[in-house]
């Protein structure tokens, strides 16, 4: 099945908002099957909007519209793509009593505008939307189909989830099943080339590999009877690719490294401590983002300057002389410091030169020091990193949250 | 002028990138005047490809494309739009050292491939590629314009500062001025509506406004015969929106908040420190960001749990028992402690409620408590806000970077 993605809004032509709802329909057409052969932005333009749905309907089976289903004027893709196949539009008493409804719960008065967003497209199916008023649409005319979907990210995410999938699976006779495999610490060609007799040998499953939040996402989908089915051709591949990928494969979810990490701590009940210089409280930033880190994290601490690492840490003075602050001395130090201090069963700490200055021949840009003390063991991990200021620093928050998870789990 | 974008790339389409290169480049043509009509995205498809540069060509006076003009096979967008165009493409010995060059420095080997990268549409101008082999070029042909860039945006952005962006002041008569106004603490729909009848009735200078990095940014230009005369009729209009906006207007360069505050503390050299506990290091590590805050930055804490609030700040065990870890008393106890313990003119401190879990009724998620001593002023700021976990903490440091500039500015 071929299918177009089509964005209505002036704002995204005028380069004020990013369209990230493209992107992300694409990743999961593709999951189901489905090529995308075109992306397209129209502006609030009724007769652009219906060439573009003409002409495009012509060439692919699917149709998929983001935007233009609110209550204003200007929100005009329900009209201009049901006009286009040749479908009329009827108010829907359902549609009317749960906008109603919603505009209760928020308490605010509904306007005579919002009457419009309860039209519905002859013979379509509504998708419900749970975070605004506009609902979705399905409509089927003469084998070819339009998918409606609203604009913001935050309502046309949900909505796909809970109203598109369950339709792009029930077009499959077949049960779809996914299962991700994340990677971190190996670059996207590196894993390619490690897989691509697989990737290329393959029908089912398939494979695609993406990049992610810093780290690699491998796709490994299947069609087949059932889910039990799926998983007995699915579980072969997985368990060939995590034995050619070995220890950089850190997760069969599709989640990020620190949230893996986050959840590896608070499951575990480990609990930590942070030093960090270079990284400038990025770690327990990234962190913190978890709901719950309080049970295990403690405290953390961003020694930008020597006397920071001096007086908070304890690290000494000589050591600093000798070394500088950037060393192996120092990065161990810093846990050591930790420990004594704080007592948690982990301590990670973080030195290094995150440029633009700062650098010289024996230390240069990107080299950093990163120090690990679990339980009994200290390890430090040297890296020079590449990139701007930036770069180095991500990469070296993602670099300790998986040093991390390799000493915990002994890898 | 109208104009259209054309992105080429398969793995766009496969919703592996996000195409962040057409918002970039519509809000560039916008300052210099120029309609973007569509975004379009099109796989790496000869036939495809050509369909829509001659369909769109036909409608728009300029097409620009990114991507597809790297060594490979399937990089083919220089062909196909100079096929489309009917112009031939003819080897270019000036290109051909570039690259060959570009080799050298970067210590690798040429293949025979990148050959393909020196031949140059007839009459086209060269952009030069500062980060990468492939060059754009700029086609004119009976009438109509195409512009042919890279598509990673670490080379296509440098290329339209140095080589596009003269090529469409040059198409003015007219120089063209743009000043910009960055506002923070007030909404979108806010600043739009305290100056729309400026919006509206102005037509040189013209107004625009963004949402960029959790601020806004008011875009003002004007075209004229010299920088000199533009400004003439910039400058009153910039106080106007100025003097209504009032101080929520923070900058007039286009520079995020962080950044502003961060020079401002470089430039008075004020040194500071900070202890964080909802917002867990985000402050500290959007600081460090910056290059030289080390002259006024010493140290951070994340004081997350309360034994940490006591024991790194001297927070009264009295004051979080009767007043809890989420109060005034206790933000302000957390700067009184950074000043005790370090000395810096400036302390900030953050604790409040980020949420899921952890609300009531008196103290709900999003409730947060901003501090900050400043020499001798001491302020305690109290926010309710809205949305998840990392809006409310992003929300958070923003807010606390404003009290910062505010203070220090005496506003």
């Amino acid at each position: 099945m071929k299918a177009a993605i089509i964005a209505v809004g002036t704002e995204l032509l005028m380069g004020k908002v990013t369209n990230t709802n493209a992107v992300y329909l694409s990743s999961v057409l593709n999951e189901y099957g489905v090529s995308v052969l075109y992306h397209i932005t129209v502006g609030d333009n009724p007769k652009r909007l219906e060439d573009a749905v003409k002409s495009y309907m012509d060439e692919v089976d699917m149709i998929i519209t983001t935007g233009g289903l609110g209550p204003t004027q200007d929100d005009l893709t329900k009209e201009i793509v049901s006009k286009a196949l040749g479908v009329e539009l009827v108010l829907d008493p359902v549609l009317k009593t749960e906008i109603q409804a919603f505009f209760k719960r928020i308490n605010r008065n509904m306007t005579e505008n919002n009457i419009k967003q309860a039209y519905k497209p002859t013979g379509s199916m509504t998708m419900e939307n749970g975070h605004g008023t506009a609902p979705g649409f399905i409509i089927e005319k003469d084998g070819k189909t339009a998918v409606l979907l609203p604009g913001p990210p935050r309502e046309m995410v949900p909505m796909v989830e809970s109203g598109f999938v369950p339709y792009l699976k029930e077009q499959h006779a077949e049960e779809i099943t996914t299962v991700w495999i994340r990677v971190f610490g190996m670059g996207e060609s590196s894993v390619e080339d490690a897989i691509q007799d697989i990737v290329k040998t393959q029908t089912n499953p398939t494979l695609a590999t993406y990049v992610r939040e810093g780290s690699i996402a491998i796709r490994v989908t299947a069609n087949g009877a059932s889910e039990a089915d799926n998983m007995k051709c699915i579980q072969p591949l997985v368990d060939e690719i995590k034995a050619r990928l070995g220890n950089v494969v850190y997760s069969l979810k599709d989640e990020t490294l620190d949230v893996y990490v986050g959840k590896l701590l608070m499951e575990k009940k480990i609990s930590f401590s942070l030093a960090e210089s270079c990284t400038g409280g990025m770690i327990a930033s990234t962190l913190v983002g978890q709901s719950g880190i309080s049970s295990v994290f403690d405290r953390g601490y961003v020694t930008y300057s020597n006397e920071a690492k001096q007086e908070e840490l304890g690290v000494p003075l000589q050591t600093l002389i000798d070394h500088g602050a950037v060393s192996e001395e120092t990065a161990r130090a810093m846990v050591e410091g930790l420990r004594r201090k704080n007592g948690s069963r982990l301590c990670v700490g973080v030195t290094g030169i995150a440029g633009p200055g700062g650098g010289s021949k024996e230390k240069p840009v990107g080299l950093v020091y990163i120090s690990v003390y679990f339980d009994d063991t200290l390890k430090v991990f040297k890296h020079n990193f590449h990139g701007n200021r930036t770069r180095v620093r991500q990469t070296a928050a993602n670099f300790a949250l998986d040093h991390v998870r390799k000493m915990i789990e002994g890898k």
